[in-house]
């Protein structure tokens, strides 16, 4: 099978492919990232999909096209030029005698400045202006990870006999923790965006035993703090014929530890370009029980919070800090939430029932993946929600799966976002997702 | 780095894996997909995710965990059995002297009977009961090529250098075609269901030049027909600097050539499963413009539809069946759709400037992909608003991108569900999605 006739356009190099062709001369197109005059010397930056490169002159009658007409940076550009090495410069090489061919002219100077090592806005002017600071080396390679961080996700899933799955975003009520939904207008009926996977990969687990899923949420939460951000991409996973979370415990640490050596061995020039830091962790990620970590926090920072039904933030930042300390580890696993702070289907220690078979994962202190075994009879989902006086109806879809015979099964789901925040020790989530939604924000 | 304690289940074998194993006695868990007793032979048959496998015994006590229990199909049970070479079953081998246990009882017999080779239901009851249903053999092979069509696109995206992005769902305004589209309450304000990633995928070539997208997209379209649901997946794709519509033309055949090559591979079982029957399809496709099109509608059918805008399914089934006598092509391409008809971010093709550089793909008579070249240049943008008598300030984020240069530049969209459709030669569209979406149904 052959190709339509291909456009003499598409046999363009990539600024990532001139080592391949020292000597040669070559033909790029991008954007004029930058254009610098030095002591009589003349440096164009372009910048392609891929990567930048410097082309150097002295006569300034090779930028005539682009001076004359006074073009700003950004202009879309060909260029072409002799692939010379040159130590000094990233990469290597350098294009000499370059010839430089608009294609799209800017005239405007732009809102933010994106040809210098940093952009220096202040964090309204980097989202409003997102279309134009993505674009920034350093900006676009986070994004470039968070690629990498789902693709190295998918590759470990399918090895271990996963399914890959969508589900629909649009739900008839908001069952799964009854407030904190979006309503939507469909047809003649309310519907609600769907908060999670949660119920259908569970479903799901009845047809194919093994599935994932990688798409967005959305909470309705109100939340206005440098952590919560109300649509962001969830890495699903859910599974049967499990011991309990420890099985599921097992398989996030395997998974995780795929992600970060996909990172670190095919997405190198963006790990260097962000500063990001690779976890570091023992070969088995450390793990204490949600009331061990209290008794610890009161013991180590004489933080007496036994009693209280979850964690605060501050205690998790402090657990981290004493994963790190104690095991080398940039990960804790808690496991045992008490049960009153888990939604309904999540399955109870059999010999601790106040407490569950469910757990987080810390990520350097912050909760990154929330997990656990889930209950699997249909009689413990009746009790279930008898006990949190809920009727049945609103669950009929959900219940027909447990009805049906579902075996002992659970799962966890992984924050795109969360998990680039603390790999690039960014402060704002905002940061981390292409163009952010938050309580007061929905554009870009 | 190594995993947590495994737990023994994981250990247990898959169905798939029985070959591997001859004469030796093995566990197995999943679904009891049937117990059939026939001449004093007793079947039980066991699905699991990945398969089926027959045991056989002649001795009723075997089964006593079953029977007298009275336990209904779909218990979850363990399996163990000696594998035994039986040319006569599917896959070769089946068990001898099992041993069940169970695991999960069911008690219910269910709702739609799915251990015959067929579920023999009305469209109703079968998207009624999806949840049980989609455990049908047949049924989730559907699925499971679904995920095939989505590994081989984001393959061969990814061979030619694209990044996968995600971008938001939840978007401010209703601008991209002005109607269809779900309002949701979104805090203090409205917000609206991206229809498409079109505006965003856009942007994110002046980051990227080359990006694709495989998530949900919303259509508050009110059409009750066998070939609409509201709710599907897209897998989009979008690139720069191409030289027209067939720039796009071809990198959309090689990836759905490359889609199916994935499914003739690699899903070889579920092709055979569900009787899917892969396109045939010559080296290039053929391609017909809009207006030879209507040419060619009158010459060969006698069906005057010069002069229309569009065409109508009735056309495109009529021009797919000339494709199939003429080219031998399961596929078609339509190009130069009137402007009229097509938005306004669309190029003209400047030869002819009423007609486009746009695309559609017929598959099997049916529209598959739509695409074309785009306008790249700000001016044309604000031209083509205005022509349209459309205010810019809604579009202002989307017009960034073209301020500050973006090249010449197209992509496509395919219906991931249409796609199977006509694979599958399934009549119904919400036949090829796990949980469909339209104007009467939000359930299960």
């Amino acid at each position: 099978m052959q190709a339509l006739s291909a456009s003499p356009h598409m046999a363009t190099l990539r600024t990532t492919e001139l080592a391949h062709h020292p000597g040669e001369r070559v033909r790029l197109t991008g954007w004029l990232h930058a254009l610098r005059r030095l002591g009589g010397i003349n440096f164009i930056i372009l910048r392609d999909g891929w990567g930048t490169v410097q082309a150097v002159t002295e006569n300034a009658a090779d930028l005539a096209d682009l001076t004359e007409a006074n073009l700003q940076s950004e202009s879309v550009i060909s260029l072409e030029g002799v692939v010379t090495a040159n130590p000094q410069v990233p990469g290597g090489f350098e294009l000499l005698a370059p010839r430089v061919t608009v294609i799209t002219p800017v005239m405007e100077p732009l809102p933010v400045l994106i040809s210098k090592r940093e952009v220096k806005a202040g964090l309204t002017t980097l989202l409003d202006h997102a279309v134009t600071v993505n674009r920034h080396p350093k900006r676009r390679a986070v994004f470039r990870l968070a690629a990498g961080v789902m693709a190295g996700f998918r590759t470990y899933l399918n090895g271990r006999g996963f399914t890959e799955i969508q589900t629909p975003k649009l739900v008839a009520s908001a069952t799964e923790s009854g407030a904190n939904v979006f309503p939507v207008d469909y047809f003649d009926a309310t519907a609600y965006l769907a908060q999670s996977p949660q119920f259908y990969k569970q479903i799901m687990v009845g047809v194919f035993e093994r599935v994932y899923e990688v798409g967005p949420v959305f909470r309705a939460e109100p939340h206005a703090t440098a952590r919560h951000i109300n649509e962001y991409v969830s890495l699903d996973a859910e599974f049967g014929f499990i011991e309990d979370h420890f099985t599921v415990m097992a398989l996030l640490q395997d998974a995780l530890y795929h992600i970060f050596q996909t990172l670190e061995t095919q997405y190198a020039a963006e790990l260097a370009l962000t500063g990001a830091v690779l976890p570091q962790a023992p070969e088995t990620i450390p793990h204490l029980h949600f009331a061990d970590a209290q008794e610890l926090l009161f013991a180590e920072f004489g933080e007496d919070v036994r009693g209280e039904p979850d964690l605060a933030p501050e205690d998790e930042r402090r657990l981290g800090e004493w994963a790190r300390r104690e095991y080398a580890s940039d990960f804790l696993f808690i496991t045992g939430y008490p049960m009153e702070k888990r939604p309904f289907y999540t399955h109870p220690d059999p010999a601790r029932p106040a407490y569950s078979n469910s757990f987080d994962l810390l990520f350097r202190g912050m909760e990154l993946v929330t997990g656990g075994q889930r209950l699997h009879c249909y009689g413990d989902y009746l009790d279930a929600l008898a006990r949190s006086s809920q009727p049945t109806e609103p669950f009929a879809a959900y219940l027909e799966a447990f009805r049906f015979g579902m075996p002992p099964h659970g799962g966890f789901a992984i924050g795109l976002e969360r998990l680039l925040m603390q790999l690039l020790g960014e402060s704002n989530l905002r940061l981390t997702t292409l163009f952010p939604r938050d309580m007061h924000r929905l554009t870009p």
